[in-house]
């Protein structure tokens, strides 16, 4: 599969990459950099040094793409993943540098020279894919497949209680994306929460497999450790953005999916961000009920994931 | 405990009315009827029938409160309770009538004669206990405890993706009772969906029993299975009033329960009555976490009940 | 004219009581206090001072009603009309108190008890009035007519740029009572601004005549002359609420009046109590134009007041 | 100066360009075509025919935009100005095609090859501008002024009583650029209505001169005079499009201008798009007032504007 990861380069986000270089069958096309959870420009130095990590320096190219949320604000998740978004690890910068070109381009161009072959795994808000859509539409179609890490499918958020982090950065884009007719699949916090957490033996293999990139891993988990341990009473290894790379390299790992009617909320005062998710209503319940939203789906939401079998692809990946 | 229901009265309202009526430590004050479910007059003809039924017609004045929504075009639930609220049974009129006063007004002077001595199960849009707060906010401090069935816990709603059908019919005035000071319990529909549904065995039991309530509570169930069943597969007995009234009457049928933060949307384009209920952070935590919202607590939230021995109560009031 | 006057009395709020006063053909069959301008319990007393130094102590009876919004956290002008709402001349207290009955039942009880026959000046947030439909809609029917002071007539605002003061106060009960379907008549912030603003050789009469009332009337505006300076450059004696009254009192007063399609904002960021007023569309625009709003007139708005005719009105209640 | 237009280009839109290629010291860089009043491919023929009929085929680039608006469904003004824009001439197709590159490129890489040297006229939704700020904020530091024609000042609208159309149609965008940072005036509908309506004189005026250009004028005037006299009683020739490119021309034509602060409304029922613009608070005041917004200018606004000598513009640009 040809891929591109947009990515806010910070924690988990680094492990979706080494999934990715590490597949076999996997070609990194090239990795876009949007603004979310830390500083910019530390994002695609993240990134950079990802790949360095994993011995791919120089073998895939970096794109920065929008700096700022198309509306609202930046936010960023520094309190979660530390200051550089690596557990204050403070790496040394990589070799490789940041192409000139900027990512909105790269993504149209790729996928318009190359119609319905490639996929990109979106693991970061939605601004550079939504503005590059708002520029060239046609990439809907010319996409063969769009994975999304972001939303709630009907449980509490992690940034708000209505909202997840990915979605709560730009709203806007959010839903410009789930409604710009891509082929789409979903992968909520709901899903990392049900089925993206590292078991503790699992853990306990990748701590003692001392491996370079093991070590890397467990460097930069540190942070996110201690936060969720003061949120979740245990520390917690949360994997929303490999367990959504780990759905689109083996789709095996998809135990559960439903073909649902996703939208997302732009207008309100507590639910900035809350994701709508329901599969649609029957033609003969539709004909009744007025209130429930009637529209077809839009994308298709995982429900269940083998946590081991995403476990074991980590674990593969990092045992270099 | 002395008690008063607000109750749109149709389908599980009326079984409410009649757990209130069989528990002997329970004086059932008087019955308010608020805007709701089916046509207002309808509902306050059902609660004098159920009375009826129960053989308590003349022992529990009936009062008409508020006939429509705060701010909102009506909404009803005729297609799931049938045009009469009662599986259509046309039931003939009770022989006693509603009282010449005013819920609103019946409410505040009940209260406010009685501080500290009374309790409310709000089982229908909140229109009737907002409009007297607004009124006379005294009666939130003067109010032993106000029970309340609305809501969503972080789970799919049943009127939209994101709202419970009491919320969503008046979301003002449930955003107005939950911040208005009340000592509060809230039976949330993720409740009635996880602990408030009968057991098949325990439905079997009632249909077997065949006395007069028993048959009352087969003719006005079948609307409500034959829509639950197009909605989820089978015919369910959902039961989000009568265990509320059970939690209030009997605590112990209450397993778990948090403090909670709650607030309710009113300006959203999806979101209409979504209820945001999250427990408050710790202060550690609310010092680095500005996003989530942070205040104390404003309600006790059910978080799992006795089916059981709500089912077994239920029997009980209909054995006779 | 039977008429009653809903008041968050302060400042112009007192001069509006004093016209309706001095009418002959005026019965002011009540006064009742909704929250608004200042301390809610303060602007009862002002209402009873005003009565009392224009001879009219014990006679109009006033009543205490919602003291708070429905929804929102309370906001007063007491930087605009001094702490006491009276430019903080700390007048003592009058003789007459505040009748025992709430304003809300007070409102309802009067208007069903004489359908046709009452008319009500709103010269303050509408939670009175709201509260009353809501509790009993049939006195849309039964009242005669409903005065209005609220909101903007396409042209900025007092309290925000998009809203003005009693509007933004309570924007529910605007939008409630502007669709409740009374009979009513609009009076803006922008007619204020254009057509109720004292001419200073008018002014200088009221200061000239030292009369118990014009030295009343001098002393209460000083906070406002303030004010108002401090915002336009020069001193303005605004009256909305007295101009209000003068248009109800003598429609010869209203110069140009339009039936419009009336609505108050209750959604938006900045927009919060903004009111949408438009002569509705012809049947031919309504064909082709589907984004402006299509609806019958709700209300008639004056867009033009005879200024000179109601400074007289003014002085010569001032004069005795 | 040099000058690009980004326009949606019918009616008036296409007399702001004859302006700008008429002025000697203007060098009009290009012309970018955003969605909004026709059919979008349309909108670039338009463009593309007045460069013609002026004489200008094939001297001005004209690039393609954002098709669609970036969040919202698209809404267009064919009732307005006919099916093409151009109260249905269907005028033959220009020589000139566009040009293969994206108008948000163009847009960029114009402004940031020519640091402090370039000046945008943005007289169509803010689709454009918008992501081409979003994809590079750095563009709102190296513009050397953005002229908007688009909002209200404090007036009712002309696609809601809340909203002007070019805001209207993409509110996202128009509160992305009113907040970007640019050196931005801002000439409203409500300056249009009050300086920019052609004076009947000046109309004749034109009718009589008989050149291919105000033939031209006339030709595609038609539509608009039949719709505004539906709508004012009386047919009106409405330039807010060249009314602005006149400004920014010839800056002697604004007669009074305020620094304001601006903002768009994304959240409002009722008030999608509208736009609050009042002069920032006294340093004083803000002190003392709370709910007025508090903020530094980030907008010229055009409050009057010098109608004849617009109107001597136009004519002279049509006389040859
Ligand atoms: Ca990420
Ligand atoms: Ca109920
Ligand atoms: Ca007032
Ligand atoms: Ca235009």
């Amino acid at each position: 599969m040809r891929l591109i990861i947009d990515t806010d380069t910070a924690g988990d986000d680094a492990f979706s990459i080494l999934l990715a270089l590490k597949a076999p069958h996997v070609t990194l096309e090239g990795i876009t950099i949007c603004n979310g959870n830390v500083p910019f420009d530390q994002q695609a130095e993240n990134a950079l040094y990802t790949l360095e990590v994993a011995g791919a320096g120089g073998t895939v190219p970096v794109y920065k793409g929008c700096p700022l949320p198309m509306l609202r604000k930046p936010v960023d998740a520094t309190e979660f993943f530390g200051a550089d978004g690596m557990s204050d690890a403070n790496f040394p910068m990589a070799a490789q540098r940041p192409e000139a070109g900027h990512a909105v381009d790269f993504l149209i161009d790729t996928i318009m020279s190359n119609p319905g072959e490639i996929e990109i795994l979106a693991q970061a808000p939605l601004t550079n894919i939504a503005t590059a859509w708002v520029k060239e539409p046609r990439i809907a179609d010319n996409l063969k497949h769009l994975w999304v890490m972001g939303g709630l499918d009907n449980s509490i958020g992690n940034t708000t209680p209505a909202s997840e982090f990915n979605f709560y950065v730009d709203p806007e884009a959010a839903k410009i994306v789930v409604n710009a007719g891509f082929r789409l699949t979903l992968s909520t916090w709901t899903l990392t929460m049900s089925s993206g957490l590292l078991p503790d033996e699992k853990l306990r293999v990748i701590e003692a497999m001392d491996t370079p990139l093991s070590r890397f891993f467990m460097t930069i988990s540190q942070a996110p450790f201690k936060r969720t341990e003061m949120r979740y009473g245990r520390p917690l290894s949360t994997h929303p953005d490999s367990l959504t790379c780990a759905c689109a390299i083996d789709p095996e790992i998809m135990l559960e999916v439903a073909d649902c009617l996703v939208d997302v909320e732009t207008q309100g005062e507590l639910t900035r961000a809350y994701s709508s998710i329901c599969t649609p209503l029957t033609a003969e319940e539709a004909e009744i009920d007025f209130l429930w939203p009637s529209a077809p789906a839009n994308a298709r939401v995982i429900r269940k994931a083998d946590t081991n079998r995403f476990a074991d692809m980590l674990i593969a990946a990092l045992a270099e």
